[in-house]
């Protein structure tokens, strides 16, 4: 199998060069291929995902994805912004799913900033809908009648892509505690009326799942407030955003954190939650496990190999469990120090 | 002056009371006329802002409004809901600025599902646009031309309806700590790099407020991570919905905040922040500090009296400290006897 690896900016080559080491330990078939992107590709080629590059995602069979964005590139048209990458290989490959765990390791309590008895009780994953919703909706400026500047970008759902991301929540809830909880704002925006009304027919599939529904600012709280309540939520693209945000760091150091965008055959890109972190890159103090755990995903959801990733992540638990820290988590330990020990907890 | 209340459904009659009784002791010559609103007025008058009950609110000084919402009104058109009162109001009195200040009270830091060390840090306001965005824009469903159903809705701000909420944040950060981050999504949405730029823009006529920008997806992290980092948030209306009710959590018990919502005159309407919570409603339960703390921004907005408010932030402050305590804060204390535990603190 081919995977692609776009390390991107910052420090996304660093991590994606521990998570390729590990990769390469523990499916050692496995051929990589590298391109740029994000400001990396703006700079080699003059846009933020080059035809290159998406033709190398195309062919892969999984993509491993660092970050992207540096400030230097603010100032561009947005079209030409390192964020674009992401959103154009989501939508170009039809990666319509994003599965988000959130989960605190066990020696990691410290790191949350809630208290300890509540951080330990979140194990919950978020399912996002990635390639829909206002992000892909009509937008742009017009001058009104009497002269005024106006920003406007459409929010919009159709019934077919509701039911597909919610078929893989409810598929992931039953492959965990059987329950599932929809976030929506519906008591204000008919697309999210319409998200409810389809995901209670989608949920006629599976009955054995459970359903619940919550508004988006009460889910907001329930995140803080107690979230061990939550076992999977499903949710929009924009809602989906910012409570995927709000529940890692719930859980602790973002550091930790990986991500998976899939479709509907078995390709799928996977990325560490964390962004490119310009401020350290290069420096050896970025935290490889984000990025070694998405590498754990990519085994599992693209590649079939449940084995590999699960020896990825107990190996990941371990080093945690043996007191293997980097900055993020309080310690002194490199990027590729990390990797090696991951590696070596493998053998 | 006159002073509408509107009690609404579930604990709001209950709370209202309390804090009706606060406003006579600390300001003697309010008039107070009240009206049904929400599901109470629809059950009333068949609609959740029945027309008396609109005319009594634009004759008014300034509104106490309780909480509205029940699930018994869930299967009623959108438009007769409970929560079209509340949305209906901001939009006919121009009441476009919500100021929603987070603060851990002295004596509540269990109370917080954060950090004590970290909870003890937040003291921010949130100033949240209420008339705009995508909750009034277009709406509504549609066939798609392969027949699929859609749901859609508009969001967009002019550039006045930014530059007003603009000026009300950059004051607000200039009679506090003079810091001002302003939150929105402009790497994907022109609606907020619209908004971004009219900030800009107001930025120049406050030269001594220091202005700051960061993506929704990040403050969602921050506001878990460092809430202390922040001093006035100034963002749209549904990212302010999604962000204040956070920052509320983070803040400790709901039961504790007020919020206002102003317009361009002294007008006001003030509501705790805390639901209509049915399930509890009518058993003497429900902290009225929420709401008692709503009466003290009406006399400081609305009536000019700081004197007023500050005496009953005091009072509140007082016998929180001195260990009284509702249910929701682990306590025994009815709504009444905590309404006269403030009565007895003002004397
Ligand atoms: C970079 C940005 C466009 C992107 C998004 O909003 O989807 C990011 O925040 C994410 O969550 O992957
Ligand atoms: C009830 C609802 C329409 C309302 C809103 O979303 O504005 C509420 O959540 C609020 O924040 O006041």
């Amino acid at each position: 199998p081919l995977i692609a690896i776009l390390p991107g900016d910052g420090i996304g080559p660093e991590v994606c060069r521990e998570a390729q080491r590990v990769l390469e330990a523990v499916a050692p078939g496995l051929a990589f291929e590298e391109a740029a992107v994000g400001g990396a590709g703006y700079d080699a080629a003059g846009h933020p995902l080059p035809p290159a590059t998406l033709d190398l995602a195309k062919r892969s069979d999984a993509i491993l994805f660092g970050a992207v964005g540096d400030a230097r590139y603010d100032r561009l048209d947005r079209a030409l912004r390192p964020e674009q990458a992401i959103l154009g290989l989501r939508k170009e490959l039809g990666l319509f799913a994003n599965l988000r765990p959130a989960k605190l390791f066990a020696g990691l309590e410290d790191a949350s900033a809630l208290r300890p008895e509540i951080a330990r009780t979140i194990d919950l994953v978020i399912v996002r809908e990635l390639t829909g919703d206002v992000y892909f909706g009509a937008k742009g400026r017009r001058t009104t009648e009497d002269g005024r500047r106006e920003g406007h970008d459409v929010m919009a759902y159709a019934e077919d892509e509701v039911a597909r991301i919610a078929r893989v929540a409810f598929a992931t809830a039953q492959g965990r505690n059987g329950r599932l909880c929809s976030i929506d704002k519906a008591n204000v925006l008919e697309t999210s009326q319409l998200w409810r009304d389809v995901v209670i027919e989608v949920a006629a599939e599976f009955p054995e799942v459970e359903l619940s529904h919550m508004y988006v600012d009460n889910a907001a709280m329930q995140l803080v407030r107690d979230p061990g309540q939550f076992d999977v939520i499903v949710t929009g693209n924009l809602f989906g955003d910012i409570l995927s945000d709000q529940a890692s760091m719930c859980a602790g150091s973002i550091g930790m954190l990986p991500s998976a965008a899939i479709g509907s055959g078995t390709q799928g890109l996977y990325e560490p939650i964390h962004g490119s972190a310009p401020d350290i890159a290069g420096q050896g103090k970025a935290n490889p496990l984000a990025a070694i755990l998405s590498g754990a995903m990519l085994l599992r959801h693209s590649l079939g190999d449940e084995a590999g990733a699960a020896r990825i992540e107990a190996a990941v638990a371990r080093v945690i469990a043996g007191g293997a820290r980097t900055p993020d988590l309080g310690g002194t330990m490199t990027t590729a120090t990390m990797g090696d020990v991951v590696l070596k907890a493998l053998a």
